[in-house]
């Protein structure tokens, strides 16, 4: 770490910032500059105390860390690509998966007129929510375990791989029984209880950004997957909160880039969020293919009017089929499948 | 809700939205103005379908909701201000509260000098982390149990109140014993599950604002306290996330108007974590109290540079006595004891 | 516009809304919802006073405004895609444009280079700066007129368009007098006096996004060009601020199918300081193209390490050319030249 | 500054960085850590080129910048309180100031009456805007030099200081004719042009902060002043653009108490803007003064329903003569007059 000090500062409050240093397990190392003298603490800083509580010192400036915080999700812990196998899918191989279907499971009828619908237009994996984390009390909160027993259904009739949210630590075995990803949503992504309970039934998991999380803390909220035995994890974005209105979150693509250099995970995009608007949903995700997503989420229903849960952002079926067939030149483009 | 329609539609389009505004359960009202058409939806828009689903409808411009989502929390609902008894000591009346004690409970010795002081100085309610959620996985991750223990000390010894957070479903019983207030943090904001477990205890709430949410999402949580039939509900602003990077958060004093005038739940303040530098955290108390904050939460360490967790924004105790009197004066001027 | 009323006030306390909505030239058209009236509120929003002041009224909830208040960028005015041709290259056409060149203009060598280096690689518009805008008053301002002068110098020897930074009102005429393009940066998007200043030039202006700038707030600064008779308009997207700080701003990519929709004026990606990291501008340049880009804005100079401005976001000559050819694809699949 | 290399690079990689720190005119300081590699570069980093640029070497990490950018207005730089006098009344001294006026000056008559209204409830300073920075070309604009001329004549009658909004360099000397204070309006906050033509015209200046301005770069714009050789600079928080909807703006009142340490300026808060909802303008101006600001600026209208600009923020006469009276206690205690 950096422990800059302030101008001027006496010997002694110098002196008193150095012992405390040493006291916390770090080696200082002096550096006098032109205006202001700089401490190098010599140490592991995800091993030792963090030197950021010195700022509580009259005598001192700032601190700064020099070592990433995250260390098995990172890029330097694992050279090559990771990549998940989901009933025969690769996730983070050449071929970009898509993963479709609606945002709530609603019936059977729905589900499965959706899960035929989708795996004929391309996609591989089938969405749907059982269980609908809901602003308000008063909104549909989702099927539940009926739910998941439709997905599974779906799985069966058509080999989809199945994608759903987990919302509650004690539900984490149960969801898992029935899915083969475990979606922890945007509102859970520092909900690190539910990450450890995902992350210990063994499934892959697709953590979704926070609302309002830096990169740093979203691959450290991918940590607690890896470091709890788990290897099988992907980012997903889906939109950050900004001041922007006319869409409902701002996607942030840059992510994509980023999240390549920074880790081996592969990285999902979703459009429907990022978005919120269905008529935005196809330049999103050609923007995504072409800056290298790995694979998509989208959110498909049979008639968005009348969906129980985020219509507006939701594509019909004849839209994704459309949407399907303009993707290609894209995804040859980005060199993959 | 108000739907607008595109300008220069066609008879046969107009008809559709109203066709699906009377299907979904809304008898609709048309206007005709200058450039556009709009149509008032006239209906409970908390007990029917959304309309905003109607976006996908490519002759609807936008959708605007008329009334208010939330309702038990609603100021119309309960035109008094609610008031929370703990240990005797009343929340949301006359006098202001002041809860402060350390980021995380760190071993008896930290936790008892650090009661004994703050009782001492006026405090009638003890704070302390004994499960704590951290960014990282290789942080300190609280006592636990133990920790809640020796608050139930603490509590013992000094007669204060205990707050402490909540960090899982399946902890809410244990923690709700030892303590009298549950904390649901930031990060938890929009957890749903751990809202209504915490609502099931029986034990009052202290729920802080998420880092991104807004003012109505924040009364929407807190509505599932109270839909789960427990009313003793207080908000607590903790700053939100903004682009500024000077301070931790930034602290939203705004929230204390806004939450008295749309509710009747008590308003607490968090300075601590809303600057994240100790030498802010008396400005802030004073705008705080100033502004009519019903109680503030304030971290307090014996030795805030070894702290175990955020130990740049904790006060020492010296610190503290010293701005419980200078907070007199703004006590007073607001008209509280 | 919709004024929503309170529930349950008087019939003279309605009474003095309606009247006061007549009073400011509007026709009043009453809706009883279930909870509260409606009123909405027929006339022209853009020609008659904002009804937006009756919040101050204690009866009244909510105004919402109906109306788009932006009317000669819009769409709905134009239908067809508006092209702007500068120096025989059209922008807004089927051909992408690219718009390269250094940060600032430091010297006749470094421009020289980076002209026709840019040149040779399929540039056919040099961006450079002459006057800069810095944060601080410590830093490089640019080289003024001779910048300028390097510029014309530029254009004669190489044939590309010219594009390059208007700071002052008072240099407006200086400043078209030796471009092709008025670039009007983030920090003015708002400043009103220059926007009016660059239209009357009648040279094309380019209108960056300002650091916090609503979408609506963008298009109504763009009206500003246009209704000082000034038609050639491009919008420039180069990242808004947000809390993220791995990047220097993000970079809003759907910013393109929205203009696109709301506007008929072309739409420029800068992602050079929408990254502000060289390694991101391959990937935001795939992206931007992918999505529908007219035309993009890359900084460029022959040694970033030594560049006296922005140098951590320029690429070097041989990046740049190696990404031209690696844009090819995406250009194809876009449907673009 | 420091410069933080990647684990693992050659000792030719190495000597590279350290070349180039050299030839950019710092003396290279190497520390090896744990895990990396950490150079000092000791140097003036506000004469000397900025080292971020070395972040385009990919064997470097990141650069951290050491010492503060704003020199004039730090505190460092001037330990006491700058006082400023304006019409006989000092700004920054223990007596708080109250600026209060309309938004725009509309006519004679209502400028005269708030003007003697806002007197006889103790404000010593009018403000009111005669040309007006409108997001909509169509919306109002300002009287212009009619409203200045009403101003200097309401001076003439009252007594009262006069503070007004300039927008364009080309009128810094007019505006400066008519009035005692330039205001420099948020959109305008890195206008540089524009702050030098102000601070040359002598008039002391009130510098309203960015809707997304760091606390770094306000000062860095207040820097701008001061370097062109005008001492009476004031700054003014006004709010910032967060994600929150439900106030105009999000009033970060922590700047009081961090520009007190930073600089040796006074602090005025403008809660009108800062909320853009008169209901919620007392408690902000409590708050305010609790936090130790120097003045406040405050929207004051004789009808605001009808207001050309603005009106759903600022207070009627009664209003503001009644908020009057509730701020004494608030201004005795915090110690001011």
């Amino acid at each position: 770490m950096i422990v800059v000090l302030k101008p001027n500062i006496s010997k002694k409050d110098e002196a008193a910032v150095l012992k405390e240093i040493k006291k916390l397990g770090y080696k200082p190392h002096v550096m006098r500059g032109v205006e202001r003298t700089v401490v190098g603490a010599i140490g592991d800083e995800r091993k030792n105390h963090t030197l950021e509580t010195l700022t509580t010192f009259s005598q001192v400036e700032t601190v700064m860390p020099v070592q990433k915080r995250y260390k098995l999700v990172s890029r330097e812990a694992h050279k090559s690509n990771s990549r998940i196998t989901v009933q025969g899918h690769e996730i983070g191989g050449k071929k970009v998966q898509i993963m479709a279907g609606p945002c709530s499971v609603e019936s059977e009828k729905q589900l499965m007129t959706t899960a035929h619908a989708v795996k004929a237009a391309g996609a591989t994996i089938l969405r749907g929510g059982a269980f609908k984390p809901r602003t308000s009390p008063y909104e549909f909160q989702g099927l539940g375990e009926k739910g998941l027993k439709l997905l599974a259904k779906a799985r069966k009739e058509t080999g989809l791989g199945i994608i759903t949210e987990l919302l509650s630590e004690q539900q984490a075995e149960m969801v898992a029984e029935y899915s083969d990803i475990l979606q922890i949503g945007a509102r859970n992504a520092q909900n690190f209880q539910l990450l450890i309970a995902a992350a210990k039934t063994g499934r892959p998991v697709l953590l979704k950004r926070g609302l309002s999380m830096k990169i740093e803390e979203w691959l450290l909220a991918g940590e607690y997957i890896l470091a709890n035995e788990n290897p099988n994890l992907m980012f997903c974005e889906r939109g950050i909160r900004t001041f922007e209105t006319y869409t409902r979150n701002t996607l942030d693509l840059s992510t994509i880039p980023i999240i390549k250099k920074e880790s081996h995970c592969p990285i999902v995009i979703d459009p429907s969020q990022g978005a919120g608007r269905a008529d935005l949903v196809a330049a999103m995700c050609k923007g995504a293919l072409a800056m290298g997503a790995d694979a998509l989420l989208i959110e498909v229903h049979p008639n968005p009017a009348e969906a129980l849960s985020d219509g507006a952002q939701q594509l019909t079926l004849e839209g994704f089929a459309k949407l399907m067939g303009e993707l290609q030149p894209f995804i040859a483009a980005a060199g993959r499948e």
